[in-house]
């Protein structure tokens, strides 16, 4: 039997109104021995109806995610309200506070994590805690993500082709109605661990993003996310108003020739910005060497006809980065 | 009597033709007793005629300077100049192998640390090089900025108001040539330190620029960054060719109301993107709190109109940094 | 079949006399290929009779545990002992060393290692010779614990509320033995893990304390743990002797109200002082916001009424830490 | 010519009201390109009259004088005063956030820094800003101090024997005035580059304490700095009302004699608590050898009879550090 | 069922000729969201024939076998060979790039990580893609190891006493081919998680080596090294050309005697060096107190009569290293 | 007028007999707020006569001359002696501890920290000390040096070609008595800030040594640091006996062309070994780049002809690193 969670909710998700609170998680360490992690947590409800289940920075550098979501945790009003709206804004919270992609306490990637285990590390008793309490409760899962400091991607709304196509028609319903400027139908090569997976395998309509990156966020990559998830509540009935449509164009990544990988270290350049046009055998990237000047670049070649969906962003890259994504 | 330098250079600056080489600072460390630092520089000489100093990653997570300077070692052939480009596209060598702004060995900013030392710290031994060894030997002295990992700025080259209104009168005709989108005619409050005070005090015609920023380099900005020194070469005569002018807008920044500072922690939003027009009183920035939902975000309003010309860029904020800065 | 254990005594646990040795785990790593943690262990022994087990420093910065069991390995004689006594003064050596409530190696917290695992981390593998070599031998099982560097207690000899009564009844008359100031009757909500729970549930009678904290000792507790100790080892018939009562004052804690944490970062004052009265709504604590002066200080109240049995050290805080613990 | 300060502040000192604010100190660095350290600062002004410069956390990790003097910050009205009060709660402002006593920043250590450079570390520029702009407004000047994260003081109010009599009649009158239960009459072996030298060369009246340590603070510490600084102020004619007064114990520091260092590593135990009484060769404290069992400890003898004034207060103790001082 | 292994190969082994690439692990990090580790492979085959699997830096502080193993990739050429030979030069490879024993990312001592997990540490996910994928394909392996940074040894090649005795027939024959000064018939008290053990388990003929150390090679000992290797390789019938034998010493650890563990921290002195005859009872190593002068050194004794094979290689030392072997 | 110096010695250099004690140094830091470094001297006094000066780790990773040194200080009577030898074993005593070139503290390397500073870091603190207290009295001064952990070395005994022949001249005849393999003749290219300068200008007979290296010591180099220490003292008239004279063999290193430095980063081969003869243009060391197979190596080639005498330690190179010495 599975030991129960030692995270404890200082909310009631039962509970009509708006109630702001923490998921403490007992966390004994050198500089406290009695500490906790404490992420916030909001619930809105309004008696019955659907749950969306609401979360940023999944991974701790993206920034979009929880902008959207501190506002509409602090602003979203029981009358507006049939169901309840679960907002998370900061799944992995101490990555978040520290800025930074992974938890500072132990490493984890919260989204490599799932199903997560009671007596794991922070980052899985996290998981541990979305997978048995929270998914379960929800019809809508909904999971901001952008770039985070080391990728920059076009602003997009996305959901996974699944073997069921009810549940994926659903899906990108919803992504539609979230009308990002792109919108991508995505194939997951390898989901071991994945919260989407998580969702999807208990039969939820899951949606994601990729808003930017960098590690910033900006005026209009914010207004993207806050009008997209009031849309996609509003497509689910659970916000009252209509949904604000604008065109969308939708994107593929049809295969593993969309992803480049560094071989060299060096100075990264990109040829092409984001949303350029890129075809195939096109140099997209150099990597420079910097150890001495006068040497050539090695130039790193299209392997598809597209356009530039996503890139490496530091100016220094390493053996084995990604460095661009073509899409169509 | 000032001791020597302890840099040797292994290129020869009164030989003609291209040398690619290396300044060698002897550095011992725990890991290497009889180790040194070893910074690229490139000579391309033909004859008499003025001489150009050109340098990049004075803050070393600055890229666009790098990447146009690499480029343009690599491609300079002696029969295109007349006289001398000295070309040091990674300033602080240090810093700029490992992303940062300051010196990993002596967290030394180069642009602080002017007029050096010979017997100060890695940092203060090379600005005490350039100081008495490069600048010495320059007519026109280029050295490349953008804003870094922590900053995002409109694209522009820059030269500052002088008393010496002939000496200025030069420095704006070159950043005229250099055709970026923005021109800035700076006023520095604190020149304490910098390289371009060290220039300016000796009489050189001192440019530079800020294209960009967030620690990465677009394809848009790297191209601005070659045209412009091309472009400011030609315009010294050291480049054969004409100047390939393109219109340019001109900033001030008046007063130190240009300059808000945060005076909370918290996640940043910015109100506008770079280039939007700012008027005075608008709320242009919020910080929001983190630890938990439900809190009203800081509004930090403009102190005066103009348009936003750069900006924090991570998306957290602490205390005491600037937030954003508004140009006329 | 489990793996046998990798930690291998230079002691014998069956020849009477005194014994100094280690505990020897073999540690391989970078600065020592064929490296080893060597934990002190002594054991003294006189015939058959019953045995004890004494451990300190199960966390590294509790310091009155090592003071009386170093001691105590150093004076105890044979001819003074009926039975076995085991002294392992510092359980978590990597993290006495360090002075660290963990340790160093692998973050590990020994009270939440057990059973252990041969194959696991240093920790892991320290829990699981104690879980199968150790406890099996012993009757008596006895534990020092104090508050280490970020928490502060009233001294006090403690055991846990348990199912077997017969086994409960033993405990608590040994905690009468110890003779602190105060005794303590536990209840542990979370026992997962716990040194305490795996000596338990092998039937053993197992005794704790807490004794001070902050990562000192005082002249006063030590004294306390000293005879205190002598004094369960007396009572046990395994050191010859008349127990030294002293009258104590026996406390508990009823339920989760005697527990705050908090949930602000900041600058902690206690409003009380360990052992003083405390009522139900009265302000124990406050939390001051340090970035600027002339805010209010957030007042945190008593959830019920007792004495001050414990508080957080550091004049810092941090959300989620356990700010005082009231005791009745 | 000196150069100015680098420090901005961001309120007038010659302004009649309360004025909460900052010391902006501009400080580049690899995390925010155009940051600043802000010290918060509050200014009280009614008036001509005398002028008080308080300030706590000179070391980081010292609470008593921040929470007196942040709530002395938030509390203190105008009307009550007659002059003006300065009030620095947190002068190594960087060191007391890191809950450390040197500056994570630079390692500065603020009481050895004076007078300080306007060119130099963090700490310099703001030991600097002390010298030349806060003390010469001053008349009396109080700089609370506490024994730290690793020392533990009997609470004491101090002041230097001076050479100029009647500076040192006034100091030791407010010493006098503060009734904290011990008063100490100081004799500097070594007062090069303290605050408290610079303030006494420029004939200030200065006062200090030590009023506990440990990196924390007890109820009881704290209403003694918060009655003391009280007293002090009223005593000086600047804050109405009469002095509180209680009869404080004068203690002398006479020799060398008074402090013993360790000459091995080892666990630490005193003999005696704070505040006891000590004669001449007795054991005062002892350092246990922790590798292995069996060993003696060291023992370590008073070198003069008196009482336990001072201790070192972790567990551990290093060659070199200060065991315990005996003050007559 | 197991996982597949995140491991992609970008050569492939059924290929004839000569490739160079790369083992890609996917590897996601706050430096690197979609980063990979790279570890280079080569693969040079004519026909059918035997594969050998030849691998160094199994622990990254160990330079002969990637010194011989790039070599041996950069020359080989397809018409030399008969069957398969796989050349990974750095098995380890992050702890290679970083010079250390075990991985800088997790810590992971390859030796000790099989056999592996494809959803373990990144130093179990490459343990676990040559249990499954590259031991199979093998009929011989070879595997060089060296002393590292803190262990230096006599040159020897070795393989285990095993209990298939034809197995171990075909190994000795090798090691004897491999012709090194010395030879090993080793014992292996604890193989949990070896390489060697994995190899063995599985039938395989298993070889290896100890060829120096303190993470450094010595021109001789790469000729060794070199040599030996292409020997082995001709024995097998891989490569064409007869075996180059020169004459061995064989050696042999018959008891636990061998080994001798520091139980003080000091400084280090061997009494022999290696090579050198040692005999029962003779002081052979010395540990200096360096805290003071006049102490007397802790002397360490031989258990057993040979000669010095391995010792303790940093000047300093600390309880629990091996400082010294003898073998026989 | 210079401060003095903050260090205080627990010997009286001027009492006859042997004295074990400190030069204690005040260092205030976090972890002890009145902490202190404590460096072993030695002082063994018999009567007048001449001193002699002996250190061992100015380089905290050199071993020969703290084993030599220790050893001499446990071992040398008075009676043996005329005169004063001053022993202080690990002169940056805090690097020594931890077993790194420079000091842990501030990363001071203390022979380029002289003359010192009295309010300098720690290291220049111990400098001024030597400069203005312990120099003074010397006549002879012997300074141990060896490759450290990134350099090997020939075993020599070394001085400087000095402008003053007298002096230099009684500096070679100490060199031969010392009786190392070989022996040297120094021109020192940069003497700034060395300990050697330092005392040769004061007029002292100035001798050191390279003894091998790699951060650790062999049983015959330790010989030679004995037998040859007690030699030079025997020549000066301290210690009784006659000089056990052995062969030497002298070098000189004539010009730059002896030292070549990395122009590449990967992973080092040396094509020689130390002693080895050398001819101008043959490859004596190879560079492999690591990121690849298949790549050619660079190749360095002599650019004098001679024995290699020195060279890089560790695996792996950085670019600027010395590689090799060829001395004559």
């Amino acid at each position: 039997m599975p030991k129960p969670s030692p995270i404890s909710p200082t909310v009631d998700f039962d509970r009509d109104g708006v109630q702001h609170g923490f998921l403490r998680l007992p966390y004994s360490r050198d500089d406290s021995a009695w500490g906790s992690v404490m992420i916030p947590i909001c619930v809105v409800r309004n008696g019955e109806g659907p749950t969306a289940l609401l979360t940023g920075a999944n991974h701790g550098d993206e920034y979009e995610g929880p902008l959207a979501l501190y506002e509409l945790a602090r602003t979203l009003e029981p009358g507006q309200v049939s169901g309840t709206v679960i907002i998370v804004p900061a799944m992995n919270y101490p990555a978040f506070r520290a800025g930074t992609r992974t938890s500072p306490i132990d490493k984890g990637n919260m989204n490599r994590s799932f199903p997560g285990r009671p007596d794991g590390t922070v980052t899985e008793k996290i998981a541990d805690y979305f997978q048995r309490e929270l998914l379960p409760r929800a019809d809508l899962v909904f999971d901001f993500h952008s770039g985070g400091r080391t990728l920059d991607f076009l602003p997009y709304c996305a959901a996974h082709i699944l073997p069921d196509k009810a549940q994926e028609a659903k899906a990108f319903a919803a992504v539609e109605a979230f009308s990002a400027p792109y919108s991508m139908k995505m194939r997951e090569i390898d989901a071991v661990g994945m919260y989407d997976t998580a969702a999807e395998e208990m039969g939820k309509v899951f949606i994601t993003t990729e808003l930017g990156g960098g590690g910033t966020a900006r005026a209009e990559t914010v207004r993207i996310a806050r009008r997209g998830i009031a849309n996609v509540l509003r497509h689910a009935g659970i916000l009252d108003g209509a949904v604000e449509k604008t065109p969308t164009r939708w994107l593929d990544m049809p295969s593993g020739d969309c992803f480049i990988f560094a071989e060299e270290d060096g100075m990264f350049e990109t040829m092409a910005d984001l949303g350029e046009d890129v075809h195939e055998g096109m140099v997209i990237a150099r990597i420079h060497s910097i150890g001495r000047t006068g040497g050539p670049p090695q130039e790193i070649r299209a392997k598809m006809s597209g356009l530039l969906a996503a890139r490496h962003f530091p100016g220094l890259i390493k053996t084995g980065d990604c460095m661009c994504v073509v899409a169509r």
